[in-house]
């Protein structure tokens, strides 16, 4: 079932790869079936050299497994809550791409430093706090998911759809697989970009209206970036 | 109609992702036919995998559309504008290549580090000012041509054919959209060794002397690099 | 004779040029047969480019040539040293891959700076001390192996199978040739994301129990990433 | 004639590129015929893509064209003046690759901080002293021979087969055209290396027998690296 989105997924996986976004099986990504709701996401552990469609997983919101002979993801608990809090999710995508990760792992924010990152997040893109003991030991995953939800400062998770995990690396999101890791892509440009700046000596982001600019050229309601949408 | 611009103009937009300057839309080149003074230009938010030279959109220099069933570029009244003000550009580029863009993000000119430097500008690579909030609220494409204009320090363009644009990225030109493409290639590998050269230290340029020895022995009246032009 | 472990060994060479991590002729890896205890490595000094399976050397323990043309590796006293003190060491890798090599010029241990580096050892990666002038100049090749050995918190390698050899470079291990070189490719990811984080401000390496988290829920024997292994 | 030599010279030249050592055309390779004393050089300001073994250019010592269609690279002077110096030489390359370039805009020798540097040089890289006003303007060319072998401590060109000129790039050499490639495929890498070393905050080279070990393992009279040379 869900033949489709299993090579969508896959193909979504793969592509992290030829983007140089993850080395061995450092990242997944997984989708949505918008009309069952069911969540098709990469197998846990399984080489991208070797992995196939047909090794996607099905599993439901509450993680069980509908079909595969692979176990999913350890981080599908993350995602299944992500996708369960925010309804406009269609694919998510996490990775330990090297400039986002060092951003999470030195526990920082990454602040609009230029258009580019306005043109994709309409402010910082967050960095969430530490999990606690406590939070680490039992449901490590889940709480993972929490946290990032607690990080969004933004209604609408579409208008930042990326977090670094503060110790851990980034998720990104989008309306699907694809829109996800095209995000996860721009996330990774976006973090080197301002990793440089930062070492050129800059600290301050750039002013509000130019961020509100460009974010609303390509995404307001009177966009004029692109191509119209019919 | 200029089918032969929409190639060259094409290929070199796919150029600008073959060098690595490039990911998803961020950048776009165009081209001036000499003779009509059309300028041919990537379409808006298209994708580079899918494109086609037919895609190619022709503009005049209001800025309306004469060939193409794609909006322009967005930043097409900002090559507009540099086209009527500098009658000598036949091509024009802009990237958000990381180095390139990290020195715009951060506010700060490239000083002329060394002779690889000095073999293309004949000064250092001048960041712009920022745009005020009305000039980023309204027009503010045909504002970045101008704030570019006004950052020109000498009186030929061609003597150093980039400005980087105050947290946005560069815009580089030439005689035609190969030779813009080759000044942004070198342009951002010499804004990454200027990034080393001040992680190495170094804050002041080189002499004015040794600036001029070397882009006068290749584009002076007396050059000897390169092979005589016939 | 072990033509399978030779082909096994010259793959695992030439994978370290693929991945990036060796130039030239700047690095080695070697495996051990479990049966016989015999040693395959790679010839000293000679190019991956030219390189053929039966090109690999294989020695005893007391590194006399069993079979093979050319001489082994010069490196290949540390490798039999640690091959003799650590019985579950199937395969070694020595590059001098750019950022393992910086941290260990720089003589500093790569903290854990993230859970990717988590994922990988249990703690963080040892620099050994410098060699003194007498260990260097007598049985360098030995007195690397003995500081290597010297190094090591734990008193199973496998938990942390990589050292930063002061002033050289790093050393990875695994159960197999395989194993080893996937460790390497893991070692300098991990090593260049520690150095963004550095540059980034971080000092501090994560929780002791967000270590423990991860790397006991990919090799702790209640371990849940990846598939069951029958 | 000379054909073999030009093949050779044109493949060094073409090598350089494919090691990402040089784009559009800021380097050039020689190779001197050790019979007839001619230099092979890369002509000046043609493009990788379209050069041809046929398009090399053949001088003689005091730079007068012996065959070719073509002006030699402008920095025939220099690579002259080193072959007249250095009887060793066979081969000399000049390029501004990114890392050994920023060193020499630094106006910095790179310091041996491993056993990777003493692999290939027994002690640091120079960088020259800056030429004076005199000595850019007229006879620019020979007057970086000049300084090149001033900067010079080492009565054996090949114990330190490379120089970063200062505000310029490297020039490197060798037994013949590839060994001088290779020497500045080393040196790059080497370069890089001590970059990201100096971030992490190492200033002390490695010490004089740890340099003097690896150098002469390596090149000494009783070397044991690599294979017996018969």
């Amino acid at each position: 079932m869900l033949e489709e989105l299993k090579i969508k997924v896959f193909k979504a996986n793969l592509e992290l790869v030829a983007r140089g976004l993850v080395i061995h099986t450092w990242g997944n990504v997984s989708g949505r079936d918008k009309e069952s709701g069911l969540i098709v996401i990469k197998p846990s552990g399984v080489s991208y050299e070797s992995m196939k469609p047909e090794d996607m997983v099905i599993i439901d919101y509450e993680g069980k497994i509908v079909e595969g002979k692979f176990k999913p993801s350890t981080d599908a608990p993350t995602h299944l809550l992500l996708y369960k809090t925010y309804l406009s999710l269609g694919g998510i995508v996490h990775t330990h791409s090297s400039y986002a990760t060092s951003w999470a792992q030195a526990g920082r924010s990454i602040p609009p430093f230029g258009t580019t990152h306005a043109d994709h997040f309409s402010g910082e893109v967050p960095c969430t706090r530490l999990l606690t003991r406590i939070e680490t030991e039992a449901d490590y995953e889940i709480n993972t998911g929490k946290i990032i939800i607690e990080s969004l400062t933004t209604t609408d998770p579409m208008t930042v759809p990326s977090v670094l995990v503060n110790g851990h690396g980034p998720f990104c999101w989008g309306s699907d697989a694809d829109a996800a890791v095209y995000n996860a892509v721009a996330l990774e440009e976006i973090a080197k970009m301002a990793f440089y700046t930062v070492l050129l000596g800059k600290t301050e982001p750039i002013s509000q209206f130019l961020l509100d600019k460009h974010f609303k050229r390509k995404h307001g309601n009177n966009a004029y970036y692109g191509q119209d949408k019919k």
